[in-house]
């Protein structure tokens, strides 16, 4: 297969760049000393995983325990849930747990604490538990100062579960572009996590494992003093969020989406292609950046960026392609109908949960396909 | 099955519901003297596309061929694949029409319309190709008083094709959100559609098919005078942005997502739930709307809608519940770890393309797995 046989629209994978992401954040990783495991939420796929153990991952997080199943069917047995454990999900990592799956679960309530100390003991598991710590306000956990950090780590310990350590994510080093911001919103999200963990030692218990991490961070921080691993998704992929975040050129993104120029209209200079939202995702996430790329950024078919064209428009099996600023009244000439494009993402884990497989195309242009899967 | 067996996230349709909105809109077009062809891009579910024809619907209208083939599969031969036809489709097109699938296309250039002869003429088939009209210069299609319209209706008809008629969709109905618009844009897709087709026979030309439609405008038309079918998809579930647009009300919205409330953030106001964008999609359509409900409408489990909560950000797996205007810092009280939630969707298009399969919770409770497909 190449790239010609393929339907489109289609998700292609450049796996010279997927190999040269994945080693440009493990070398960076063992740079600095930690252990590395990869988000697989970003692609959910075999192939892509195994590129990341072979490169020196150890373990993988997940976002569901779907992944969690998927991963352990495929060998993999060291996995963190890092999303706040539903009480009603707990027979489901029981069943994990007892498949062999050393399986971590997160809280950051003691509400949530008590729920897996009473499920552990009525089933007899000895559940590993981190604790979730917010490091930016982004989003979930317990921030490093706050006392109920205390209260969930004696929770779980006196409840006889094992508290592994504590996971934090700078989910808001996204809203930053320049250098020095994510150099300091890494540093930030390194002491908040560390100091949590000095806290539950302090007060007489175990805390292993620090585990931080988003691809801006990772990729800035400058030193990793008391964490223990590092935890990113979407740098195996790259997209035009990070672009614009400054972690990656676009030269850099491995995965796109193929598509077919199916009419113009010349007055207003589109191009329509049919690829629309579906192939893409409703992801606008460049809106609000420095850079609006619409639904992506145009390339030819070989990969070459056409840099003053964006999908600018999408419909659900429709794509509308222009020119920034001026619209370009020639482009039934310039992508005349049957002409292949490639369109950049703006974020790699939502396009790719569009798709039911990847298209990966080698360097000597042969196209595998790598299946994914979805749903919980 | 019944809800509380049910992990979340989780699609749920109300099926009463769902068979109020089908027999609303077939009951409509009965009434207006049109056949209607429902667009299935919005469920691409079995289930749902029995339900619809089993009220009265004739043929079905695809955005992929993937589900032309998924529907043939089934037992409906009259398919229109709604999107401008790309060449390199053209044996796609061939298989689905040599195992007895009825199945018309699209063409809105000479280019395409060229392409289509030449391959059905290779292939000894004459394809049956509607003409796509433009009426409101929102995405594709040839506008009614366009020269290219006579020249693609000669070259299908003189290259020994079936031009078997013509076809609009006012998606910009989508932009309005009062009912006198509402009736102006669906006149202006009626006269637009009819005139075209006008012009072609005036060219001593067959043109035996005017269809037209979409939720809104098929809701809104007073009268469809030289009509003769009408398509429109998302009026199946309805959602969040038809009821920006006017035409339904919450309770009358028939796709939600059953989500758990997983923590909290007590002073920002914030529940968190294990639903995020993965399962509501990406689409932010309410954003320029009239109401802008965030990632969704947050209901009681039973179905109450809690009308001043919505989820008012998301990332792959969180959501954030919380309070319009003022935070309610009393949320987790009111929202415990635990409760489960239904969101009603900004789109019910997207929001069911995220999900492997809906739920459909019957008048009395019990939950049945209606699988949907996906991809190209």
């Amino acid at each position: 297969m190449n790239l010609e046989s393929l339907n489109t629209p289609a998700a292609l994978i450049d796996v010279v760049r997927m190999h040269r992401n994945i080693e440009r954040m493990q070398r960076r990783m063992n740079a600095l000393g930690v252990k590395f495991r990869p988000h697989v939420k970003t692609t959910k796929c075999e192939q892509v995983v195994k590129a990341q153990m072979d490169a020196g991952a150890q373990g993988i997080t997940v976002s569901t325990l779907k992944e969690a199943e998927q991963f352990l069917a495929r060998g993999i047995r060291d996995i963190v849930y890092a999303v706040g454990m539903a009480p009603t999900k707990l027979p489901q990592a029981l069943a994990l747990r007892r498949q062999g799956c050393d399986l971590k679960i997160v809280a950051d309530s003691v509400v949530c604490a008590e729920a897996i100390v009473a499920f552990g003991r009525e089933h007899n598991e000895r559940f590993d538990v981190w604790i979730e710590i917010d490091v930016d306000g982004h989003r979930s956990g317990i921030a490093p100062e706050d006392d109920t950090l205390l209260a969930v780590a004696a929770t779980l310990s006196n409840g006889g579960m094992h508290l592994g350590g504590v996971l934090a994510h700078a989910g808001s080093s996204y809203d930053y572009d320049t250098h020095e911001d994510l150099v300091r919103i890494a540093e930030q999200e390194r002491a908040g996590c560390v100091r949590a963990a000095e806290r539950i030692r302090a007060a007489g218990l175990q805390c292993d494992v620090v585990s931080i991490g988003s691809t801006p961070t990772a990729l800035a921080a400058e030193h990793l003093e008391g964490v223990t691993e590092v935890r990113a998704g979407v740098y195996v992929m790259f997209d035009l969020v990070m672009h614009n975040v400054g972690v990656n050129d676009t030269s850099e993104i491995a995965l796109s989406v193929l598509t077919t120029v199916i009419g113009h209209q010349r007055e207003k200079g589109w191009a329509i292609v049919d690829a629309g939202w579906m192939a893409m995702s409703r992801d606008r996430g460049t809106h609000r950046q420095k850079r609006d790329f619409g639904y992506g950024l145009v390339c030819l078919e070989n990969g070459e960026v056409r840099g003053d064209y964006l999908m600018s428009g999408a419909n659900q099996e429709h794509g509308i392609v222009s020119r920034s600023g001026t619209p370009d009244h020639e482009i039934e000439q310039r992508f005349p109908i049957g002409t292949r494009l490639r369109i950049l993402p703006n974020h790699a884990c939502a396009t790719g949960a569009q798709h039911p497989a990847y298209h990966a195309v080698g360097p000597d242009g042969r196209v595998e396909t790598w299946p994914r899967f979805y749903g919980w």
